[in-house]
């Protein structure tokens, strides 16, 4: 019954037992598996238990009697962390609280258009209620199939169409939260102006589960989109696709979905080892995707981004652009983009990172980064693609073609921070969409560190003073 | 040179004028009457001295010296609170430090559409740095040409056009605030996705000075406006103009800049009262005003806009309308919206408040709310109007017909409790736009209370322990 056989550890799984029930409750080293490791199996925890809650009052509950046992809490949603954000500790002392039960769809509002769901909803479960009522819920994340809405608020997701309406936080009019105390923040306001003290839901947004568990949460819609054109273009800079966005802000604002980036090196590891792909231009050191949506008279949307494409060859920040004629070639272009990771995955061990910088940053970032990187580690291949207009770029490094990936990823350390080094000197961040996590700790103190950090500390000491919620994520050991 | 004549006082002025210089120290009373006032004549205060640093070092110097002097630090912008948000307590005891001096315009970035500002800019002249560039500042309040960048922020300000690009809050990417122990955060990011720890942007946002003074801000601007449409409604009902926002939501999601109500008892007065206005549509009990902006390819708004009335006519959702065919149209139907306040004055004294609500609760605020009102005070006339898009009605009372407007007034109190009995059953806010200042903190316990005022006050005592800024705003006394 006790996992490490302390009377303390006992008679916490029992009250946590008599309060959920038998079945809401799991010690068995094998049922506690899936919860106990990240999912890039970076992190290997061993919780003390794993807890379902099915409703907020049980949260609460769970909460109280932790902190009751001195036991920390890790709150888990879809366990999709980049980072190790959701992944107890191997002492064996922490809870894992699963919002995995939590899974009503409240209410959607189509006069407001809003939506109030729970924490364990997937985003997918949540993006098909918004469709349900001919809405959208404008987020969207590779893992979005696993993903739940407690953990994608907890970590500020952003993803592809972050361009136009936003990150996860953007969305948020409410939240619901389970504090360090057992008491429960009944926010779940659907206003869209209220000025009545600070505005404490965009703090637990992003906290990564260190400042209270989110239960709910009200969330902004979209009216659905009724169409779309879709671009695919070959550019001779970097320069041209600063160019290019700046046109395209100007010029659709309203529509502009996507912008992403795609080097040639990260192309050329596309075609050759995704099957069946195809350039719909021709080959260039320099790629991007433009996808525009409208809600209505979307026949505007193709002879406007025509137009654009038009006077963006006549001003040579064009190379080639192929024009999408159907949503099947709009999906193509977008497959061309989605197999970056895989490609990358195939040519061999890389080292990944999620930096941003200003937008207008971006063509320094690329040269210098990749300069300093090769000569760090000659061979190495710079495969850059990513979100270009947010600035946040996945500035990957491939191992040299033939070398031995082991010996590469020791150098993995060395280039991150040569990487980080050109991101900061830009006013960069580290962690543009994953967070902190477990991973990131250790760069806390060197680039939010001093006034920055001591807020953060301040703020974590006021709302979780004996630190149970998620101990180990966001701040480095002090 | 003291004001109270204390040694300690004395000493600290003497101090404040080595940092600062002279000029920039005042102490006379004559000199200080502009910063010790608020500009609805609410709050007589009284200031030991008020202090224009020109520097945000400089700020932070003055914070530093007033903690070791122990003397309260209230910011001050424009002085434009609605609520008495910058106005010194009459102790004689607090520093007024108006950021006046602060009004560079660091940079405005076209490829990144975002401006660096300083607090003491006028939102006017930040609009007019943005238009330079071409580019939209887009926020808009009545004040806004004395009101200032850091006010604007620090009050999380609203106004006519946050239907499209929200409120304050919503501009912000960066903020550099100097902290109660004078510590300078510089959080002057231009990042678009930056996921490293708690979101400190948004505390400061909207804390009206109590955590810490904004100096500076990166905010994020639009395209200019290219075009436009606007048109003139009369409806049957509220409902019918939830009816009418929900097809313009969905046909125009992107150019709705504008849907103000006002009901016809408002309307009534300005024609009354504001010389040369003219109904645009037949009488009826409810208008409003719906204005679309465009980027480009404006000529799409007009056919669009005519098409939805259509259909709403058809609904029966509109009783009449009127499309502007010119600029000056537009404006003219702008004005028969702007003069509501105006004409309410002169219809006698009248109790004004700012509250919202869930939009889809509209109606049953403004025909329950009325209904109350008129219980507790026959033959008052209730005249809401307001932003509606933002579920922010403007439910002003007005004195009877002839009636003594003192003892109108003396209903004051009482009839707000009444409006705002019906708002919190409704989940509203007592704030929608103007804060909570020094005017409505004893609203704060009853409606914020419990948990979500003792996470303020945990924030509050984390980032200025010896409540030093604004000390007496947004909290109750304990």
């Amino acid at each position: 019954m006790t996992v490490d056989g302390s009377a303390v550890t006992g008679e916490l799984v029992s009250s946590l037992r008599a309060a959920l029930g038998e079945g809401a409750v799991l010690v068995e080293p094998s049922d506690m598996a899936g919860y106990s490791v990240d999912w890039r199996g970076l992190y290997q925890g061993r919780p003390l238990a794993v807890v379902r809650p099915s409703t907020v009052a049980q949260v609460a509950k769970v909460v109280r009697l932790c902190a009751e046992a001195g036991a920390p809490v890790v709150p888990q949603g879809g366990n999709t962390s980049m980072v190790g954000g959701a992944t107890p500790s191997g002492t064996g002392t922490a809870v894992v609280l699963s919002l995995e039960r939590l899974r009503q769809v409240r209410a959607v509002d189509p006069v407001e258009m809003t939506m109030t769901v729970e924490a364990g909803l997937t985003l997918r479960q949540a993006q098909a209620a918004a469709e349900a009522a001919g809405l959208l819920l404008p987020l969207s994340i590779s893992s979005e199939g696993s993903a739940q809405i407690g953990g994608v608020l907890a970590t500020n997701a952003g993803g592809n169409n972050t361009l136009r309406f936003g990150n996860a936080r953007d969305l948020v009019l409410g939240l619901e939260v389970v504090l360090a105390d057992g008491g429960v923040w009944d926010g779940l306001r659907h206003l869209h102006k209220d000025n009545t003290g600070y505005c404490l839901r965009q703090l637990f947004v992003g906290s990564e589960g260190t400042l209270g568990i989110i239960t709910a949460a009200v969330l902004r819609l979209q009216p659905g989109i009724t169409g779309r054109a879709a671009a695919f273009c070959a550019l001779p800079s970097v320069e041209a696709a600063l160019a290019l966005l700046s046109r395209l802000r100007l010029r659709a604002p309203a529509g502009l979905h996507a912008f992403e980036y795609m080097s040639g090196a990260s192309m050329g590891l596309v075609l050759r080892h995704i099957e069946g792909t195809q350039l719909p231009v021709s080959p260039a050191d320099h790629y991007v995707l433009i996808d525009l949506a409208a809600c209505a008279d979307a026949g505007g949307l193709e002879p406007m981004l025509e137009g654009v494409l038009g006077e963006a060859l006549e001003a040579d920040e064009i190379l080639d652009a192929a024009l999408s004629r159907s949503e099947a070639q709009r999906l193509a272009f977008w497959h061309l983009r989605e197999e970056h990771s895989e490609a990358q995955k195939r040519a061999g061990a890389s080292i990944k990172n999620d930096v941003s910088v200003p937008v207008s940053q971006v063509p320094v970032l690329l040269r210098d980064a990749a300069a300093a990187c090769e000569a760090a580690a000659p061979g190495l291949r710079v495969a850059p693609f990513g979100h270009l207009g947010d600035g946040n770029i996945h500035l990957n490094l491939i191992q040299p073609e033939g070398a031995d990936p082991a010996a590469f990823l020791v150098q993995a350390d060395a280039l991150m921070q040569v990487v980080n080094e050109v991101v900061r000197g830009l006013g960069g961040s580290f962690s543009a969409e994953h967070g902190v996590g477990r991973l990131k700790t250790g760069l806390m103190e060197e680039w939010r560190g001093g006034v920055e950090l001591r807020l953060m500390r301040g703020i974590k000491a006021a709302l979780d003073p004996a630190n149970r919620f998620n101990p180990g994520v966001i701040f480095p050991a002090p």
